[in-house]
């Protein structure tokens, strides 16, 4: 691992408990304006949209757009299948920045700030710069630099996205390591020559989580969560 | 300037003096390898070639090429120019990535680290994102995120880069300071809507200054420096 110069991490799920968040962020937003709605629901709904809505973009079914503006496509699809009325364009707007306000988990400040002494830390995240910017800010998260989709107009697990970062950082594959809970995102950025870090994020999906509550192939480090691989990589 | 969000900064000359690094660099690799050169002459050289070689890629005449290695292709020219001989492909790297290694301005980091509490900050510099990086680790420069020519394929003063850094923060132009210590670039960045902000750095270029003494235009924002731009913009 001593070649390792960078590490760019996942960010929804990886850094920040997007679930958790957004639940308390809708249902805050209701009890202030009186709405009562199924925001459990509609904030599993918005993530099981996630995936198909990027896989259209890689597919080439959909030119490049942005994940706020596919967040935005759902979520106008969601509130009204969710029977959610009396919004206005500003409620919208401010509801699809929820993804701008999510809330790390406990250890992911406090490891980044570790690894940021050491490493070059950077997002490596389907979120657009402008929403892993404003989460940084807004949550204290230290990065270095926002490596994002948007800059390489390819979503993940697309190659263009590892190798992207690494030619930004200035760097060969092989001195950047991946960091995520999500053994999907660790197998691509494998194949591209990326070094790999696995922590599992047990509670990501709440009930419905069916998969990563283990690393599934030997990944270069397998640590317990950010504080933990700050340790392991000598941090 | 209540609707500015975010300001970003012109680098070189703005930030970090980039005569007085790379002369103190490259001396005293001289000095300890034994190499008696006019690295100061060299250094002048080398910078007088920078707008004409990036004139180059914006013109068409050559394809995007990052600044690191339009820098590369210019030193090349200089040891042969210079007479300087012995040196290994490894010591031309290392003497390019003086421009890695250049040091702030006395006001800078702490100036951008007032700022940084209530804006977003990130640099908008005809520098790649590698070398603004580890210019950024190296300095303790607190950006935010780094806007680079690279990531729009385009070098200042095309609007692609004022305009592009302004979309990929989730801002209008409007909301977006551009702070350098150079008349034009803010003078390019004005005619795309962004605000703007001048602080002189009159020993930039030492005896061959030539220009940017003093404000050219009735800019947003006169300063002394950026101590002085945190003070005017609330910080």
């Amino acid at each position: 691992m001593s070649t390792v110069k960078a590490i760019i991490f996942d960010t929804f799920g990886t850094v920040v408990d997007w679930r958790t968040s957004l639940i308390d962020d809708l249902t805050a937003f209701g009890t202030a304006r009186g709405i009562t709605a199924d925001w459990v629901g509609l904030v599993d709904a918005w993530r099981a949209n996630y995936a198909p809505s990027m896989d259209r973009v890689r597919k080439g079914e959909q030119p490049w757009t942005k994940l706020d503006d596919l967040h935005r496509t759902t979520l106008d699809q969601l509130v009204v299948q969710f029977g959610v009325t009396g919004l206005s364009e500003a409620d919208l707007d401010h509801l699809n920045r929820g993804w701008h306000r999510l809330k790390p988990w406990p250890d992911a400040v406090p490891g980044l700030t570790r690894l940021k002494a050491k490493y070059i830390i950077a997002p490596m995240s389907n979120g657009n710069v402008s929403l892993l910017l404003n989460m940084a800010k807004n949550a204290g998260i230290p990065w270095d630099m926002i490596c994002a989709a948007e800059l390489f107009r390819h979503y993940k697990p697309d190659p263009e996205t590892y190798l992207g970062a690494a030619s930004l950082l200035g760097l060969a594959p092989s001195e950047v390591m991946m960091a995520a809970a999500h053994n999907g995102d660790l197998a691509a950025a494998r194949t591209c020559g990326l070094k790999t870090a696995f922590f599992p994020r047990p509670s990501e999906y709440g009930p419905h989580q069916k998969r990563d509550f283990a690393a599934d192939q030997a990944w270069d480090v397998v640590a317990a969560d950010i504080e933990d691989l700050a340790a392991r990589m000598g941090c």
